[in-house]
This record gives structure tokens, sequence and C-alpha cells, in this order.
């Protein structure tokens, strides 16, 4: 497994598996890898002939106060695992790498982005779209992995690739669970133990707006009251938001009909976490 | 010579140039050809093996109240040219095709593209940015060509490519005139006679300067004092802007020294043309 810390060096690498007709994929990530961005790369390891993994905390999609200088990093392990894994190549780059001096382009999807996380983070969907555009770039992959755990950032990726005719294939692979049904997440190591138990409230919540919908409830608003109610029941909770919406477009939706995704965002201390669930009517 | 209108008559085309090895060279127009435009093709024809030439009316690129409904087109006649200058496709595709029902995702660039057209037009270098973006990823050029008319067009494009990463190397042609110094431009058969007449004050104006910073004026602001006195001798010409930038950053300059641009925008009418030269100091 090659290590690059450079575009230069990263597309010397694509240039020539490229050169032998090879399909490329690519996982991109913020590192510190659990098992749910393994997942993604055990389905671009079944699917591509040369496989890259990219490692990087991404500056432009945090917003001033948010949890950039602490994020979790620990590039030696996260190699080590992918090494495991039979990925062909990571590219690790410094933040200077990716915006010298002077860095004044962006991408930005409007609509999808907006609500959601979009209204939460402002600016973070913009960051995101930005730095999947220069990856895809520098990496130019025939398909590229994402997961569902962010199920609005796919939407926002799959939107900006069908807008700007990326020739890209876009991925999305389930999200993986603790054995208690907590999401993985590289957050999860802030939580304390109450944290973690507590934020178990999340999974409990999207399987009984799961129950509720299957019992035949089809009202939004009282679904949603339901899941609130659920939350706020766990005192170490404090949700950020809790919203049901149409799919793909991530319209309001007053009654349920068809696919519609039901996403939430709740702190625990100063942990924000995020999860959801496609609701089928 | 090949016409393309959809999408996937172009991408199926460059697919197989690109299976043969080939280099492909872009250059993005909005039609209604004239010679500017046809020196950007000799310069590509020279340099590229596959040749390809977009004709789009972008309509993100123009202001509500701007001339996108009036801007002159003439697809025959172009094809015509086109395919007497050796090129190997033109892909003019409508504008349903590049924009379909919920389009969002745009590209922008800050810094370089606010000042200059981009103060007095909002939006249009977003419009610049999103469509050349579009059609990178489309025909995949290796490298795309750009007229020294539009001077801070070339800047933002460079700087987005940058940026963003994209693969393709970008060409800036001059400026080409017509023997009496007006630069061509598809808008100057909007110019009635006494207009077409009047317009020469702005090739004087930038010979003047010209001049005067031969014989050491080095004053910025002395320097568009004096460029503006001479336009408005000119009573059918109305100035948008003239400014004096620094390059490549666009930056205000009080004292020349190096290459700076002098750039001008000035209505005739309805009509407004833009010119500009680099100054040496």
């Amino acid at each position: 497994m090659r290590l690059c810390k450079t575009i230069e060096e990263i597309r010397s690498l694509i240039n020539a598996v490229r050169a032998e007709g090879k399909t490329v994929g690519l996982v991109p990530t913020m590192g510190y890898l659990h098992q749910g961005h393994l997942s993604l790369v055990q389905e671009a390891r079944r699917r591509c002939e040369v496989l890259v993994v990219s490692i990087f905390v991404n500056p432009t999609q945090f917003g001033p106060h948010e949890d950039y200088q602490t994020y979790p990093r620990d590039l030696q392990r996260d190699a080590g695992l992918l090494a495991g894994a039979g990925v062909d190549a990571v590219f690790a780059p410094e933040a200077a790498e990716m915006y010298p001096a002077g860095f004044s382009s962006y991408v930005d999807v409007s609509g999808v982005s907006q609500c959601l996380c979009g209204a939460s983070r402002p600016g973070h969907f913009r960051g995101v779209a930005t730095v999947v555009s220069k990856l895809f770039n520098i990496v130019r992959p025939d398909m590229a992995f994402f997961g569902q755990k962010d199920f609005q950032q796919v939407l926002v990726i799959k939107r900006m690739v069908e807008d700007l005719n990326m020739s890209v294939q876009i991925i999305d692979v389930p999200i993986v669970r603790e054995e208690d049904g907590l999401a993985l997440s590289s957050r999860n190591v802030y939580l304390s133990p109450e944290e973690r138990s507590a934020a178990l409230v999340l999974h409990r919540s999207l399987n009984l707006a799961l129950d509720l919908v299957r019992s035949g409830e089809r009202d939004t608003n009282r679904l949603k009251e339901r899941i609130i109610k659920e939350i706020t029941s766990e005192p170490l909770a404090d949700i950020d938001y809790v919203e049901i919406r149409s799919l793909p477009h991530l319209s309001g939706l007053a009654e349920l009909s068809g696919r519609a995704l039901l996403a939430l965002a709740v702190r625990f201390g100063k942990t924000r976490l995020i999860d959801n669930v496609v609701l089928e009517a």
C-alpha cells in the first residue's frame, strides 16, 4: 500500500494505473476509521480494481466553533487498518496541500443542502462539496463510496455530480451500528460512559418511528412529536433537529407516502451525533 | 466535423478519441463567431490532436436585465466557419440539456471575481465558472483556450482550475481587433454606425494610457483621470468602470510597478463593451 501525502504523488500513481485501463474506486474519509468506513472499503474493494482511500480532516466543512482542532486523528492506526483491508493507496494530504494561500473557489449546492445539517451548520456542505470536487479531480475515480449515516451528504454529492456532469458513480452504503444500536462515528470517542449510554435513545427513537409507521401512522407531525418525546425522556439528550423530509429533494412533508427520510441530530454534552432511517409508507 | 447536441453524444465521441490516446482541446464560446474566436481555434488546432468547440449562450452568466434573449445566434454560419477551420466536433446543447429542472450546483470563485465586471454584473462569474466546470467535466480537455478580451474571466478560470485541481491547461490568446482598433465582440453587431464610430474611443484611451506609462506616469489615479477624460470627450460613451488593478490578484493599486491590468467597460446606447490592456511599468 502506498501512502501519498502530496497531490503530485497520488496523481502520478493514478496516471500509471489509468494507463493500464484499470478502474479506480475512491473512499473519501476524515480518518479515525471504524467499521463503518471499513464497510465502504469492502464494497469498493469488491467493485474496483484499484482502491484509493483519502484521509483528510477537511477544515472548510467545520464551522468556526466546531471541533476541527479536536477531531480525532490517528494516521498510523488508520494506515494499518487500510493495508489489512487490501487498499492500494492512501491519500493523506496536509491542509496546506489542499488549501494553499489564495485559495478561493467553492462548490455550492443549494436546495438539498439547506435544511437539516445544512441549517444547523452553515457552510458545512459547501466545504463538503468543495473538498469532494477536489478529490474527484485529483483521483478521477470511476466510483466513489459514501456512508448512509451522512444521508444528506450523499444527496448533496449526487446532486453535485449530476449538475456538474462529473464522471463518477456515487455508491452509498448502509449505516454500521454497534451491537446495542449506536451508529458508528469517529465522534463517539468524545462520549463519556453516561453519554454513550444515553445516546442509545437515538436508535431507540428511530425504531419507535419504524414501528409507528408499520402500525399505520402517516402524519409526520405526530411522528415527530412521539420521537421528540422519546428523546427528551433522556435527560442528557439535547435535540438539534428531528425532521421527516421527502426523498430525494428533502422537501417538508405533512403526510408520509412512499419513501421519506427521518433524520435527527442530538447533542450529548459537547458531542453532536446524527442518525437517520428511511421510512417507507 | 460532428455536431453534437447532447452531452451523451459528445461524451461518446470523446471516449472514443481518448481510447486512442489523443489530446483534446476545447474552445468554449457563446457562438456568433468572429475572428477573435477563430484565433483561439487556430491556436487550439496547432496544439491538440482533437479539437472541440462548444457553442452555448449560457443563461446563468446573464443578469435578469441583460441581453440573454437577444444575444446574437447563428449556429449554421458558426458551424460552417468551424468546419472550414478544421474543428473535429461542435458541442451545441440546448439550455435544458445543460440546466435540467432541479439544477442547483454552482462554482463560486471569490476574490478575483468580485471587482470590475464581477461588481457590475453580480452572479456573472458564478455562471461562467459553473458552465466552464460543466464543459470541462463533459469534454475532459487537456487544454482549453480563452480570449484575453475577457481578461478577468481568464483569471477567474485559472484560479478555479488551480483551486479545484482540474486537470486542464488554460491557454489565453491575445485580443483580435478591427483595423481601426475596435476589439472584436459578438456584441458589436448591436452598435449603430454612430455608436460603432464612438466606440473607437476605447482603443484610443488604452493607447493613451500606454503612452502615458511610457512617458513615466506611475500614479494610477492620474492615469484613470486622463482615461476618463478621454472617454467622456465622446458624447455617446457612458462609463461603467475604468480600473487599474494588480496582476494576477486584481487588487487596488496606487502606484504602477510591474504588470497591471487596465480594464474598462463602457456603454454605447444599450451596448456594453469591454476592453483592456496590460500596462508594464
